[in-house]
């Protein structure tokens, strides 16, 4: 990406690897993201560009002499971020956070929307799947590299279990992934705010029982009428009035767990919030720590999260992968270089 | 109080029975709270005035017909807000947003600093204390109406268990009270920030097990170099700068409970704190749910949060009892009408 609306696909050197710890993979599936679209809506030109994408899901090609876990021709998926899986953090089980850890596209790392990436860190980064390589189930293996295991941090760190009534907020990838999230952990009502038909309706195929469309202090009444009001809210876009949305939503003494990076530096957390006793939690997702625990569903078919790939395109096709999903005539843009 | 600096003893007309579920209490010992300073320090001048005081015990003198569960002569604690203790808020736990409930100073209730109070929802706000009116245990037993019970709110709020390390931000009364309810629920270390010796001294009667009086950048660096950063913080100050400490030195992934009022109405929850996962939980106490919990502990002389009173004024000193507690030459006032 070299600028707002600007996506080139370009010849680049080939991966190799640096350190002991590298693996090459050779890239099988990625797609784009929700939040590769805030770059493309207003990142400043750039002359020497920024390799995108950050979920992908590929085969091995190469090892560092000390990558023990791994070998040439393993089918392996991404978490959104590099980790050791070593450090303290990463022991927490929350490798976003990991003391060695990176991204994908920064520091002489390649982006995932490519034909081949390094990853730093492949012995405690890579997950190996115990699928062919033309398995049918490509595609929600690789909703674990981020909407899938993002949609699920925000379920389990609001704290999400059997019975209870759950407020999602935004009908995006990791909006309906928190949808399967919540009602995998026993949500009984899981009420989706979102206007657009196509996407809330593949809510209630995940188990969205109530879908809201309406916006703002409309759109809050109308939870509110439906039930209530409820105790835990997961805010899936990052906007602020996402999370007006969730703060009018929640009950008192209420958690709201944000999955959507904040497009805001400051928020409203003062006295009338803390009147309410309202918590703020989530963040950016552990994925690493939450793949294996999913996988199983995914292989056996419990979940189906890659059912938010709406259009594949190839590697060639990725400006338009991006302009369809800016355009919102794309849900989630699967890419197969 | 007609202003900021301006308190003034004055007759009122006596309290009586309006609804048929309140009772009148005969104040016996109330206070003045960290949160009278602000309106002390910035409260617009008034011609009509505001009474002050939300934390009192004293004797029943009087109970409408419906009240059941009280009689004249009864000894009670009053938690600093009234309510219902039957709607669905109070049945969880949370009496602060109770439907019904309310603060004293307002709509047509007097405030603790004074001789008697009209208690509305008598039965669900005030609790039976089996002492003698001249007991020892009185400032201990009045710590329990906002004090005790707030610094319990932030401990358990921000999840304290056996074992942990835990910062309390903050040496006011209620940061003491926070340390005296980590150390009872079992943390093992406590850090104390706070820069005034008297205070940061009790803290350490109390359970601190550091005391770390930098303040800002310096603080959190010193937080960080003797514990390598916690997991929960309780910040019971409510400035912008006590949170930007507590943020300072929580670690990713942790959490801060927030007890002190906000004196700010955003603050800082944008990309960082997201990528870092750190949660923000607490806030107003739901004093009321906490108090038969706690009693047990006072009763036995477990915990000594009356401690935190240093000096004992009459109710015509009241004004004298605010500049001492804003000039930080007092802790905590008691008045003794």
């Amino acid at each position: 990406m070299y600028g707002a609306g600007e996506v080139r696909v370009e010849d680049r050197p080939d991966p190799k690897i640096v350190q002991v710890t590298d693996a090459v993979v050779r890239t099988l599936a990625a797609c784009v993201c929700g939040s590769d679209l805030w770059p493309y809506a207003s990142m400043p030109a750039t002359e020497t560009g920024r390799p995108m994408g950050h979920e992908f899901l590929g085969v091995v090609e190469e090892t560092g002499a000390d990558v023990i876990g791994l070998k040439t021709g393993d089918l392996v998926v991404a978490p959104f971020t590099y980790s050791d899986n070593t450090c303290d953090y990463c022991a927490k089980g929350l490798h976003i956070s990991c003391r060695n850890g990176g991204r994908y596209g920064f520091d002489g790392v390649d982006g995932g929307q490519g034909e081949a990436v390094r990853v730093p860190h492949a012995d405690g980064t890579l997950v190996k799947l115990p699928v062919a390589a033309d398995s049918a189930l490509l595609p929600s293996l690789l909703a674990l590299s981020d909407v899938m295991t993002t949609g699920h941090h925000g379920a389990v760190s609001v704290g999400v279990t059997h019975g209870d009534a759950v407020l999602v907020v935004g009908d995006g990838a990791v909006g309906l992934c928190a949808v399967i999230a919540a009602k995998r952990l026993g949500a009984e009502r899981i009420v989706l705010a979102g206007r657009h038909q196509a996407r809330t309706g593949l809510g209630r195929a995940f188990g969205a029982t109530d879908v809201v469309a309406e916006r703002g202090k409309e759109g809050t009444a109308r939870i509110r009428e439906l039930t209530g009001g409820v105790d835990k809210v997961i805010e899936a876009v990052g906007t602020r009035q996402a999370l007006d949305t969730a703060l009018g939503a929640v009950l008192d003494g209420g958690s709201i767990s944000r999955l959507g990076a904040p497009q805001y530096e400051q928020g409203p957390i003062g006295a009338a919030e803390f009147m309410r006793n309202i918590t703020l939690t989530g963040g950016a997702s552990p994925a690493r720590a939450y793949i294996e625990q999913l996988l199983p569903d995914v292989l056996d078919g419990t979940i189906t999260p890659g059912r938010v790939f709406d259009r594949t395109f190839t590697l060639d096709q990725a400006p338009d992968a991006y302009r369809a999903m800016a355009n919102r005539q794309v849900l989630k843009a699967l890419i197969r270089p």
